[in-house]
């Protein structure tokens, strides 16, 4: 067996871009102070703003899985439920920590072709009478790029989320891979007007070392934030070490345009592989159809690729995918078939 | 007002050190799996396990309340009580993180002089009968360095814990200054004979950007442990961040240089002062006695350090801190008496 | 329209039975120690002990949610999952109470006609290999009666309890209508050798104002189970009167005999129904298939039944249904078709 | 060793008073609909609204522990903390569970004479600064009857309840014993005045079998409030049977009559005790300094009565007290002495 590759096993194999890393080194000299109240942090937050062009409250966690769940718990309360398309990370990747984080609210799973909830039966879910022995729908959440490599239109959004709002509903969007959904012409000065309640840019995926930004647009709940991050493990004493890669990814957009890179590569690369193409690549994944045997073939062959829930199997292209790997994956993958 | 310094406040205020950056930043090329199932990973937990001479599992987070809650939550169910010393961290400045990630779990403050638990206290402690109305106690958690800058001796430590192991009770060590308390003459590898069943070892404060080890002594208890770390937020998917910086700090003694670097700064400090020590300087802590109205002098002055819960004053040094630095703060503390 | 009737709604819309009702008013004289310490609670537990011909430790809960939660939070750690039929009441209708209790744990919904789990879907679960994003099995959970109504016979519960111990994985059983399984002839003194270590015994639905018996066959779950009670709000300081009824029940099987009361009412309502019946009649249920403005136009009746997850329509009898209630239910459901 | 008697161990060792048991009976006929949407719960919330003159909601919960736990977690976050008198019963008799309820919401201890929160420690305690490593106080929680015994006057609720409101902070009122300061004077139809957001009354001390009353005055509070007990265990079924017997205790006034007897009761008693009486007898509780061989000799005797977190040993009367027992346990006590 050759070496294993992981580079298309997710966008997180990689590791940091050269602007985070700089800047991460850059702002490790002197002392500031701790939990999130240092210079340092506040550079990152405005840079946050000034990308989305909106007054916002801005934290940086260090996972993703808790950014997201984090903000869940904010949201729902536990006899509660938060809908989301069926297949939504929060739903089945995180090993249920949106219900640890929120002693056990629950989700509510929504259809919609490759990862876009269906606005009907977002609809229809709203107009669901309450019952006490159900966990009833109290916010939505919405991801984009979602789960299956599509990107959500602006109007898109805003279809979801004024449907939300029309019941009073706050709204979370999982954005960590917001910046391939930019990059493939999401604008994202946008989203300050789409009611959106508490949005996670994700950093990692778009190069940090590891860092997300959760986007508080509602000022309401801010309210002892830090309080809150505090207590679920989540305010670093040295926050500067996940804010400073913030600042080189945006400093000069270094964030859309590895992005950008990154979506080429799927469609290269999509272009390339001798498997049906399942759901349209709009972002950096492409999602093909694959009998068992040729997968293992694969992974035999070093190739590590994954199988997600819809049963498809997923190649992720990164900030850090050459030409070179999209062609040698592609004849790997060929020579296997 | 002169420009604030906030380099006594804590050892957590300084940047990372030479040796963990680099070694962050060496291990940032290539691909690698994610969720801690990386080579740095192994490499990093490897060195954790040649400190401690033990096959220990061993698992790096990003945060220090996250660790030691992680701990408590396994040791501890939400109906019974972890036994810590009264001013325990895990106790007085996590926000209640241990009851959160722990679902309510309860914790009981026992006395003892300069941090130290007081063996007869616990043993009292331990002698309690169980009732229904109450949370019981269930675990021990030891801190060395201690909440006021003392060092635990190995004899102490076994004194403590054998007679938690005599109940039957696990024991849990908060070590976010161990490098302290080794740099102090504490033996590393008499750890592993100690009966301690989990072991948070803290790299933040030692020079780490931000990471901390949790040791699994007790293999038992591993299991499916990444799951547990999953759902609490705690397993990054770019895992080499956290555990790199281990490899850099431990290849060559860095780790208790710097610790014994920062502990001779606070000897050097507390001999400068003019204020009465209220405990031993035993690591890198300095606690003083100082009335309210000249600790704000010295925060008008732009030094800040922080009043702790039993009414001392905290200076603290780090593998930061410069002997220029002692020098100016102490002429400044001098300056305002 | 008539007066509303709740009679076939549920088996929880009775009254208490003569002789569970007379238990308590007969114990109620006199002053009790408190929390379950007392010589009422003891001797009703007595009586589930030998009901059951075992010597397993027996508590009393007010609330059948919360007796399965408790047994749910006791088996399954926040990461891991509970094994269920995916229609199983814990799954749908408890309001998430199992998350609740054990701070997020999940389930994993089995498929299995009727109610009762397929062995075959149950062994596939428990292959599955563990990855740390998921929450992996850790228990398995058995309904009997089924949420359909139908029996599990020994030997079937036998099967499935045995794979979940050649895994390893503890097993509750939810017994909220066993007594009505006991009636259709499924031997409670059977349960002491299949391999469950926690059973809910329902006294609600069997004649009791509210109570139900939490049984642990296995003991090493006992440790401090007061305690676990109390904090959950399930330790009542007047503990008599959820234990005085399983008195008067238990005498002289009355739990048994109003049991095949119900059950032979259900048979005889399915005989006269004018509607298609989807699952075996096997205890006091009848499931009958019935478009909706059928349904509504029973509502508008003022007969109230309701419509479960699998679609179906569900009747159901208890102890205190009689003849004629069936012949009126029978002849107003025939006068709307 | 005579029969051990439990009559002055607590107010809840008595049964149900006469009363209370008959409306249970009465109300057992027919059917009704299940969790608390029934006939009776409502004739039973009409009883509680006429008795405060207000227009709440009601509901009826069969556990004082999950009362006033589902009222902390309904008013406080995880993340911050319940003001409360240091020995109120919700820190310290109750396995800690508001934090179980609330996934670790914390508790601030505040002093005061005999039970009854000191309204300077208050407002020193709600003019602390928020810190982001601390719980900080969210809402407050008086006790009436206080745990020792003492009753707070209309005035004296006001006076603490305004210093809340002035805060924006919400108000819980723990009435496990209302009834016997109803009895004691307080004016139980001002309390719809005190800016109380979430009041627990208790029926179990007050002769009910086993059931609390939570009233919410603040009805911003009520939504889905049926899913939350759901979820938290405490919407039975048949919940009649909590609900009935407040129908009986309301009726004539047994609730504020009995509670008068049991006052009167432990009156006498204190007149008689041999021993120094260390808080106002007001409600009925008697305290007294015991030292523990004294203690000992009583329980040896058969006497149970219990030290409590203050030192005092507490003697309490109930609905079903007599002057017979009044002169055996005054006679044993000066026997022993």
């Amino acid at each position: 067996m050759t070496e294993p590759r992981f580079d298309f096993a997710s966008d997180n194999t990689a590791g940091a871009c050269p602007e985070a890393l700089q800047a991460l080194v850059e702002h490790n000299a002197g002392f500031t102070s701790g939990y999130g109240t240092d210079h340092v942090t506040r550079k990152a937050a405005d840079a946050v703003r000034a990308l989305l062009d909106a007054d916002a409250d801005v934290r940086f966690l260090a996972s993703g899985t808790a950014a997201n769940s984090v903000a869940c718990s904010t949201l729902v309360r536990p006899f509660e439920a938060m809908l989301a398309h069926q297949h939504a990370h929060i739903r089945t990747d995180e090993t249920g920590a949106p219900g640890y984080f929120g002693q056990g609210l629950g989700s509510i799973g929504l259809p919609g072709a490759s990862g876009k909830i269906e606005p009907a039966a977002l609809e229809a879910a709203l107009a669901q009478t309450d019952v006490s022995y159900h966990q009833s729908a109290a916010a939505l959440s919405i991801t984009n790029v979602t789960e299956y490599g599509t990107v959500y239109s602006v109007e898109e959004v805003r279809r979801l989320t004024s449907l939300a709002k029309a019941k009073g509903y706050p709204v979370h969007l999982d954005g960590a891979r917001l910046a391939n959904a930019v990059a493939a012409g999401f604008d994202v000065k946008a989203l300050k007007s789409l009611d959106i309640d508490m949005l996670v840019i994700g950093g990692t995926k778009a190069g940090a070392p590891l860092s997300e930004a959760l986007v508080l647009f509602n000022k309401g709940l801010s309210r002892r934030f830090d309080a809150r991050l505090k207590q679920a493990g989540q305010l670093p004493s040295k926050g500067r070490f996940i804010a400073s890669p913030w600042i080189g990814l945006l400093a000069d957009g270094a964030w859309t345009r590895h992005a950008a890179h990154a979506n080429a590569m799927a469609k290269t690369l999509a272009g390339k592989l001798p498997f049906p193409i399942v759901h349209p690549v709009e972002a950096n994944g492409v999602f093909v159809e694959m009998d068992e045997p040729t997968l293992q073939r694969l992974h035999g062959a070093g190739l590590f690729v994954f199988r997600f829930v819809d049963g498809s199997v997923r190649f992720m292209c990164s900030w850090a995918t050459t030409d070179a790997a999209v062609e040698e994956a592609a004849a790997l993958a060929n020579s296997i078939v």
